[in-house]
């Protein structure tokens, strides 16, 4: 007999095939598609979207959810309970916005972020302005509906936003870590700044792509990529993506930096790695997805910045870098590790290294939550960020919005609440990795010989395997025994850059 | 006000979005996707597949069908009438079956084709035999009720096969043009051997496949495929697919053979040149979709076999065979051009010639034909096979299974009514080219210098623009005063093997 519970389960899998074909529609978008296909394209995105809302919002499902429901009562089935709590999660994302505010948001968002694209070059706040005051009109009214819909206790309505992305990790929470690294990052930014004698490196001669390719892809082999069940293609815009059985991550590749497209790569691969290692039986079901963006970020940075920047693997790494770029011969090992890591407070977020990246961040939570939550307005965007960017970096954005508040894409369709998930992300990760280098004593020696078996096993078991059947601050503190503390990046960064010992 | 035709358009609107979904997750499951996507993409498939049929045979589009043909009734309007015939064979397509049989017959096609790869290589006619009898007996099934639904005044069971391919071209039709190949082709071919003295050329370095691709990019621009709407890549059988604005075609390279390569990228450029060319006011709706597979083939075999191995477009575009492939330099122009163009009777259809490939095609006709409607059984195909294979080739296939009646692939899921299209398209092509010739009597000239701009314009006007607007013989008598003729096939055998011309 056909339980209500797996009637349920059934429901979701037809969402998502319907998830898969947009998944993959869009890699093609981003990575195969001629420009002739835009039309055609955009059209079939927009009936799957269609398609998919339309089965999240029926009442069929609201009906198998409360039946499935009604059949757990007094079971003690936990796993159950989780996931008709997700499936739940997801239909009333999709549900408790009318279609008048969804619609209005998309017409606004596209009309803001097209205009942005010429606006930003021109340094033309004014005009931009005029539109993003609709979208954050219309932002704080999306807030106020899943706000008032949550059956979370949520805080205030900015929280109802960041449910989309940090899911479980409260407005609160994140301005308590954020506090912390206000109150020490400055401080420790000159420090490093101050003893730093770090040089560029640059080639006379071209870096050939097909090189840096073959290079990127026995990077993700070493991390433990499985070319069968994935590719590496490329994209103006490293990113990715997939469905089970199938990660697709994307790179890109300058001829004067080969540095580049192997971070990307060593990032994306984290990223590619959590969605591969999510556990099969919850295929396709929301208890199965990766938990949320915080979590995400903190495997793809910890790849990319803890583990491929490691020094044991980055001198283990090297002996290829040398074979497919003899190029690169002229510069040793350190010279190379250290042209990666360099520390210098900038204006731009996407250029900006680890150490400084944070206070980008929390300049942007800060606006982005008052915002929302009514306590400043749109036309006081730009005196905020200058302030606070002088107080966190040291640096003045008067009149500069192109390399001041209209520097980034976020804010134009209104997806805030997506930002704090890039700090959040980067503390976890040298959470985990402390953790990880706590537990496995011979972790540099291990590296040194290119073995990251054991991370795998242990991110596999400890963070993969959890998927979305706990908060992401229970995976943590199951994980790492605390939620999230800064005090692991703080000590990371000490550790990087302020002692002379080889990690 | 939206009228009832209006809500017709609507609706196939939204199944061509999910057509456009099948259609480039099919190019990426056969060009992109690593082995580890297999099962959810066949998930995904059969989900969109599964949509698209329940839009087909849903009460809905028939009401809307009825409505609008109301709505036509004594108006003139012939090209909404004609709009909605193509819309309802559409649905007559899709209805006419019951789903068991629709089942049944993938149940029965699956297992008899995985069966065949193994018993192909082992010459097991008699393994074989089991399961093929069950697709003969379901593909009877599928005739009979295709036949009785079928609002067109077919002749035999076989004909309601034929509908799905050759589209309005009736056995009767094809039994008349192929009697006259058989009557004539035997003997041509017996001349043309006794005349051949053609030697086949070999490489003793590889042919780099960067430079194979080069060289197919430049044949493509050199054919008028724009880059901007399209793609080619690289698949183990070459195919041509994709919607509007965006045509994927696939090549596959050898290092010993690069002609090999460039054929089949001039043949798929002919499929997608005419995608590429329908109607945009057509666009998402049956009546603008290409024709059938007689005319989709002669477009193929058009670009491959008429124009790029015509003598004076051949010889121009050696220069660039010359420049990408300098080991090709040992040949002249004559010597590359023959090693595509020799003639010898043999068993395997995938590699004959142009003068024996329609027998091949003669014999399969005729037992499919005769397996359709009643008059052999399964069984008695090996006998009949080797009988014909005498009379038409001269070869024997007694007990050699594996390169008779068992090395093509369509029988084995049911797809009879095919193999018909290959040698109309043939047919059509030489027809097409040969007005084309008459029209254009500068044509060597402008071909000798590149210029096929001429040809891809009367096509476009005589072929392309009518989509599906009239039947295949209707469209041919317009664009070259008669239905298929198989007298200009004939000619172009003769004038290419035959005369010691240059053309």
């Amino acid at each position: 007999m056909t339980t209500s519970y797996q009637h349920l389960t059934e429901y979701f899998h037809k969402i998502a095939q319907i998830n898969h074909a947009t998944t993959f529609l869009q890699w093609d978008q981003l990575v195969m598609m001629p420009p002739g296909g835009n039309a055609a394209r955009a059209d079939a995105l927009a009936e799957l979207a269609a398609i998919r809302h339309e089965l999240l919002i029926s009442s069929r499902l609201k009906d198998l959810i409360d039946e499935a429901s009604n059949d757990l009562d007094g079971s003690d089935n936990k796993e159950h309970t989780r996931s008709i709590q997700e499936m739940e999660r997801c239909r009333q994302d999709a549900a408790c916005l009318p279609s008048s505010l969804v619609k209005a948001k998309s017409l606004a968002g596209s009309k803001c972020e097209y205009g942005w694209r010429k606006q930003r070059q021109e340094n033309d706040w004014s005009s931009f302005l005029i539109n993003f005051k609709e979208v954050v009109n219309l932002a704080r009214q999306e807030a106020e509906a899943r706000y008032t819909a949550s059956p979370r206790d949520l805080a205030t309505p900015y929280d109802a936003l960041l449910e989309l992305y940090c899911t479980g990790d409260s407005s609160a929470l994140i301005d308590e870590v954020f506090t912390q690294l206000k109150d020490e990052l400055p401080q420790l930014i000159d420090t490093i700044t101050a003893r730093q004698t770090r040089q560029s490196i640059s080639y006379i001669e071209p870096l050939p792509i097909d090189n840096q390719k073959n290079l990127s892809h026995i990077l993700m082999e070493y991390l433990g990529f499985d070319f069968t069940k994935g590719r590496l293609d490329v994209s103006s815009h490293p990113f990715s993506t997939g469905d089970s059985g199938d990660q697709r991550i994307t790179t890109r590749f300058r001829t004067t930096d080969f540095l580049e497209s192997l971070l990307a790569t060593a990032h994306e691969t984290g990223h590619a790695s959590y969605e591969g290692g999510l556990p099969e039986k919850w295929n396709h079901l929301p208890i199965g997805s990766a938990r949320n963006m915080c979590i995400h970020e903190s495997q793809s940075l910890l790849f990319e910045k803890q583990l491929f920047l490691s020094k044991p693997f980055f001198s283990f790494f090297a002996d290829a870098i040398y074979h497919f770029l003899p190029q690169t011969r002229a510069y040793s090992i350190e010279q190379l590790w250290a042209s990666c890591c360099r520390v210098q407070p900038s204006l731009i977020r996407v250029e900006a290294d680890e150490a400084t990246y944070p206070l980008h961040i929390v300049l942007r939570f800060e606006i982005e939550k008052a915002l929302i939550n009514g306590e400043v307005e749109a036309e006081d965007v730009p005196e905020i960020w200058n302030e606070r960017m002088k107080k966190y970096l040291g640096l003045s954005t008067v009149g500069d919005y192109k390399n001041g508040c209209l520097q980034d894409i976020h804010w134009t369709d209104g997806s805030f609440g997506y930002f704090p998930s890039y700090t959040m992300g980067a503390l976890n990760s040298a959470q985990l990795f402390s953790t990880i280098k706590r537990k496995y004593s011979n972790w540099e020696e291990r590296l040194a010989n290119g073995d990251v078996s054991f991370i795998r096993r242990w991110l596999g078991e400890n963070i993969w395997a959890k998927a979305s059947s706990m908060d992401s601050q229970d995976i943590l503190l199951q994980a790492t025994g605390e939620g999230t503390n800064p005090i692991h990046f703080l000590s990371h960064l000490k550790s990087r850059y302020l002692e002379d010992v080889s990690h």
